[in-house]
């Protein structure tokens, strides 16, 4: 059912267009994250043209980190605009739970919009769910209850594939839930992360249609190697930030499903 | 004609200041080109300053990668102000013939702005010239005809010195065009180094006034180098990336006119 | 009085949350800079949620180096809403000086928020004083005066602690003025190093409450010994950037107060 190795040789030949409505902190780093995958970003956020880019795109990113009014109704507008045409949608509610705004834009989001894959930390996810949990900023601190069951129970509740981050992420689709166990520490001390891990989750989609559950796992997977090697020669934050894009670049389609560790 | 050892020395000794209301994807990477090559960047977009800001400035870069309304009345005005002043300017119409808006508002800033260089990727010349062309999000990925004579024509119909870049450049002033050879295909895997590019023509353009066809063929071959010094050492895009900004800092002007490969 | 080792410890044991309303430019670097030293940044600009997401913070960072009306909207709200609660307040008055548009904003929050810390180039800080001053863009090239007497009439003048940054570093609370004599050339080859100074002043400033003199020239210090390190193995401005963020995740709170110089 999973297959990174062959996805990701699929984003390299076809080179699926993600468009991205993401925040100011990020948009370098998801947009070079997405090129040295093999997919073609695009950040457009105008209310004027985010419908028409929406429509050439294989997949929509909406990441909520620096919102403001403006750019919610773009995000509304691309994503209902996605989703009338098929397009998959991965919404990252970034610091949900740590604001009102957060929280009811998150959810206006998921009424509004068919999202494919909500990509989170489990403080975020557990607010949409409407569980305790602590939010600081923009960072989870704490989730009433185990990751594997906060996910199945965001995607049966909220209807779309749920893909909790964390030591080991959990994806479910409410049936089934994956855990995806790649991954290194060095990933939390770089700002970002998490909205890369959606990005890249977006280009997977692309690559593979109809199967949202697969597709976000794989994305986590892929990720996770990349971060193992960058970790390898990386002197800190700074170094490891850098060899995330040389690793993204240089991961190995032919090797890549073996070290992948979904279970 | 062209000696972009003794522009890039006249650069490091006047360090003009290059004002760039451009995208929130490349901000950074085109501040620190900037400054790596010698000149002083500022960013400033509001309307309440740009068109004082402007008057401040050697050259000015408008870059429509992340566009809105009053980002684009913005660049109208700091265009207006510094086409009076005789300021050159910049236009990097990113993404024009991807969406609607995107080609409009290029057209429009070329309409109202005395724009001194337009450079852009060959879809995006060539929507301006209004030659079918392919633009999947940013990228260009077929426009009709052949380089040189596209640059040709768009310096005709536009009246700009136009810039177009790929494997080899052409910068045309309609009469005379300029091939530069000089880059690596690492420039392509990384978001921006078509917005550095526009940004380092500013930088030029800003210290060889009056010859803004030289100037804009410079500044190509200069980045063109400073990224065949990059490749040598980088693992991938990141560590490309990085090494960039060193090798444009490292840039010597009493090398940079032999090694740069301008016919 | 200043012991910048302790503060350090006390930052990466208390990971206090720093709230940034910054510029365009730096934000990515800013944040991984506060991430990198042991503290969470979050970044949130919206007028619907500043006030709340200030109330959760330690600190608060303006910044206002792209600056426009809503975004000075929502620095006059999130700063009015950290004073009121006794939140220490960082200003990074980017830019005051070259155009009027930010010389009044600067000091309208100055005016309206009680601002802790003011921390700026001596053009900039000259310009808020009233004295004749040279600012290039968001570069300082003149300021009236010493550096240290500059320091110690902003701090009388506008009733702040006033961290004057350059060469040498002046911090004064108008009686005392202390000299932070760490750094390295090439944190001015960097674009946004200003901006991560008033950053990490947050976080020091969250960790020392109630002695804001002795946290922004700890802050200084450490930082300037985090240049010092990266650019023992920097080859240019982008290796160099990319060793800061190892080189203040790396700082060892053991040494750090032996290795600051300041007097």
């Amino acid at each position: 059912m999973t297959d990174p190795g062959a996805t990701l040789a699929a984003i390299r030949e076809r080179k699926p267009l993600v468009h991205q409505i993401t925040n100011f902190v990020v948009m370098n780093e998801t947009a070079n994250a997405t090129l040295a995958l093999g997919a073609l970003p695009v950040m457009a956020h105008a209310r004027e043209e985010v419908e028409e880019m929406a429509g050439l795109a294989s997949a929509l990113v909406l990441n909520i980190g620096t919102l403001a009014p403006h750019w919610v109704d773009a995000m509304l507008l691309a994503g209902t605009a996605a989703s009338q045409r098929g397009i998959p949608v991965v919404l990252d509610p970034v610091g949900a739970g740590a604001t009102r705004y957060r929280t009811e834009t998150a959810r206006r989001i998921l009424k509004d919009v068919d999202v494919t894959v909500l990509r989170g930390n489990p403080g975020e996810v557990a607010t949409l769910v409407g569980i305790e949990a602590e939010v600081r900023g923009v960072e989870s601190i704490a989730a009433g209850g185990e990751p594997a069951e906060l996910a199945r129970a965001a995607a049966r509740a909220l209807g779309v594939v749920a893909s909790v981050t964390g030591p080991v992420d959990q994806v479910s689709d409410g049936e089934t839930t994956l855990a995806v166990a790649n991954g290194h520490e060095l990933l939390a001390a770089v700002t970002g992360t998490g909205c890369i891990s959606s990005a890249l989750t977006g280009c997977f989609l692309a690559a593979k249609p109809g199967e949202p559950l697969a597709a976000a796992a794989e994305a986590l997977a892929a990720f996770g190697v990349a971060g193992e090697d960058a970790a390898r020669e990386a002197r800190g934050p700074g170094s490891f930030h850098v060899g995330l894009y040389d690793a993204l670049a240089a991961l190995d389609p032919a090797t890549l499903s073996e070290r992948a560790r979904i279970s």
